[in-house]
């Protein structure tokens, strides 16, 4: 059993380019024993992005914990709020974006068998 | 890519015995084309109560959205409250109860290929 408070797991700033104003914390991960997925938080400041990308073999499931902003897909850009549940297949592309004046924070967890 | 506020999710009564004021929504599941992990919303009322119980193959990550409680296990009471993250791995007793006069709110992530 562990359990820790989401701002005692260092944070990072995710790789990929463009990104700009997003946190990363793996809240539980390889290195806890953790052997089938990972839960990460990530955090966007207002006007932080991350931009359109997609995962060949892996999906997101995804929960925003607190905020409001932009999920874009290649055919439309979506709302999200605290409370939405969201589903990213392989191969989805997807961008967040926060388009407030307030942090936007989400659960993404992901599969570590293909990592 | 699927996105839904929790709400939109029927809630269901969890069938272990013992528990009281608790609903379950699947957020994400097989149902959705999740072939790996499923992301469930729990809901506990005030003085509701998930009682000790363990799952031999099964772990959870969970992520606490809102409120306080206690998580119990066979050593100890932890309190939790929103920002948790917690990693019960498989077999270990675990236990949750809202103690507050607020709802208790979290996420747990289960892996779908031992259900």
């Amino acid at each position: 059993m562990l359990l820790k408070y989401y701002s005692e797991v260092p944070s990072e700033i995710p790789k990929l380019e463009g990104t700009k104003g997003v946190t990363l914390r793996w809240l539980i991960s390889k290195n806890d024993g953790a052997k089938n997925y990972a839960m990460r938080l990530f955090e966007l400041a207002p006007d932080g992005i991350i931009p359109l990308h997609d995962h060949e073999k892996t999906e997101h499931e995804v929960f925003i914990v607190e905020g409001n902003g932009i999920l874009q897909t290649l055919e439309k850009n979506l709302e999200i709020k605290k409370g939405d549940a969201i589903f990213i297949k392989p191969g989805e592309k997807h961008s967040f974006q926060n388009n407030s004046k307030k942090p936007l924070k989400f659960i993404c967890v992901i599969p570590l068998s293909r990592l």
